[in-house]
């Protein structure tokens, strides 16, 4: 820390993202990435033309992308925003929708980016611990007077929670924003983008980091009101106007029109992910009901951080939290079928071992 | 705006960038891209490869093109801070290390994007007039008290301070971060990076937006003591840790690897300057002596706004600013020496209109 950093950032402590080492090649389950490449579209978009014109700055509107994206979802383009990837729309909404007087809540064991932003903009927060069967009690969020922030389904337990606890919450708390985070919606959850025209203070917030095989090349974007767009643009226009680069927005546009490709990939995913389950169940594991692309599970006779380090040195990489209630767990990323078939001879290894 | 927008931006006005008409096909020179496409190195690692591996993400560090910018610059990797586009170092600054007690300054006719950070972050800042000639007056900034931010070369001016003023004014605030805004630095200017092991309070902002013909692919980056690399590391932690994707860090690499193409371009940009300076002044313009990829040029019998509009009628984009002082200039990007021709020609039009 140098002597001129600001004091009020003093005691911050930054995100950790997901360990990315490069000292072998590893079976990599420890991020969430899609195991699939993007589409054949999306590859013969990204040609040398595109490429050729990068001397020229992005459309900062992404009025194209934003076009088809309404499209898809059933909404206008005003009701879309773009971001670099959908940290960014967390970022935005806990410095636009929150302050001193406005605080935020969200659950106790959910992504960890959640109360470094609101450490980062001193927005006063409180984490609500999850039930005994780790799902959220949609009622411990009614009338809270905060903004909430609920990832669904959540992270790292997969679990979701439906619309109709979700209306509950939105119906609770009118006068603040509800930000419903769907990183993880396109492998079996349920989006709530269709309660966009009943809620104002309804925010979505999806990424083509997951199901659409985009984690190298940071889009996100969001679906809310109008006026909740707006206040995002704002913000965007006041801090970083190009967020979003040429190749990402053509890639973007590319992946909209092969929305079958990836809808294919996320059904696959679910099915490796069905399989999974009931191996390792079998392998008496404890698994959380997932509706994500990856799944929570506790190993047996082991700990979570040992059978996390055992694998590591096998080449599979899956992650583990040194976190209160969950420290018994570890999170992995769905694969593909050869994948998880490495994974679970090297679980039976590890386990064979005890 | 919604009502779920903090009051604490209500009044804030965002940035407004160059506008990219699409009804038509103009000569371009209102953003200062440069006119050139990146080089073959570039082209030639933006392949299939590469983007059939966009589902996995970047790395958050960027050590490849960290350790390559370091080495072009005579520094250690850790005195390379990486971003998404110069305007994400400029909003790290702001944030980072102003507050209400450390206040902010910088020049009243410089880039429009500083007041914006100051207001977004709420920090107190003085916009210090230029001289009479549109040259910065390094004494003002001399035991300020505030962050100094100073455009070198100056936009929308294109003029220059020199090494020697640079010195005093880090001299004179020992307490304070001197930000150095070197985006059109590779066309004449002379950089302050060869400061920064003596000055720990110096930050020198870079991007490849303009000499590297990357302004589509976003990507900037700033030279500084370790302490402040460390800073805004922690910042960018803690709002995006991936915030450069991965086909912008593989061509940040490869423009590094071609860094002579880039020197050819930014020369043939200066040999173009210098032919349209004279052309101009020939006409009877007041050019201002610029060394960057634009010129701020006064036209003779007819205002600013007028010769902006009467061009753009006539298929050339140049930027004008409605703004005090500066209203009767335009800013012009060097493109080509043909487009340039074409430039000049409509301009020969425009004033025989008269």
């Amino acid at each position: 820390m140098s002597r001129f950093l600001s004091p009020r950032f003093a005691g911050l402590e930054a995100y950790t993202p997901g360990e990315q080492p490069r000292d072998q090649q590893y079976i990599k389950l420890n991020t969430n990435e899609s195991p699939y490449p993007p589409s054949p579209e999306v590859l013969a978009r990204l040609n040398a033309d595109e490429v050729k014109r990068l001397n020229l700055y992005p459309d900062p509107e992404g009025k194209i992308l934003k076009e088809k994206l309404a499209k898809l979802y059933g909404v206008e383009k005003e009701n879309i925003f773009l971001s670099n990837g959908s940290d960014d729309i967390l970022n935005f909404a806990f410095m636009a929708f929150c302050d001193e007087e406005r605080g935020a809540a969200f659950p106790e064991i959910s992504y960890g980016f959640y109360p470094v932003y609101a450490d980062l903009y001193h927005v006063p927060h409180v984490k609500l611990p999850l039930k005994e069967d780790f799902s959220i009690d949609y009622k411990d969020y009614c009338d809270i007077n905060k903004m909430v922030v609920v990832a669904n389904p959540n992270a790292p337990t997969g679990m979701e929670i439906g619309l109709f606890e979700i209306e509950e919450i939105l119906k609770a708390n009118p006068n603040h924003v509800v930000l419903i985070d769907e990183a993880y919606v396109d492998f079996g959850g349920t989006s709530a983008v269709g309660l966009v025209g009943k809620y104002p203070n309804l925010l979505v917030s999806m990424t083509y980091s997951k199901s659409r095989s985009m984690a190298g090349a940071r889009l996100g974007f969001a679906i809310a009101s109008k006026e909740i767009i707006e206040d995002l643009e704002k913000i965007k226009f006041s801090t970083n106007p190009y967020n979003i680069n040429r190749l990402t927005l053509a890639a973007g546009e590319a992946a909209v029109d092969s929305d079958a490709y990836y809808k294919e990939n996320a059904k696959k995913i679910m099915a490796t992910r069905e399989t999974t389950v009931k191996d390792l169940k079998a392998l008496g594991f404890t698994v959380l009901d997932s509706k994500a692309n990856f799944i929570f599970a506790k190993p047996p006779k082991i700990s979570g951080a040992d059978f996390y380090a055992q694998l590591k040195k096998k080449g599979v990489l899956v992650r583990h939290f040194e976190k209160e209630k969950i420290r018994d767990f570890v999170r992995i990323t769905i694969g593909t079928d050869e994948q998880m078939e490495v994974f679970l001879q090297k679980t039976q290894e590890v386990l064979a071992d005890r």
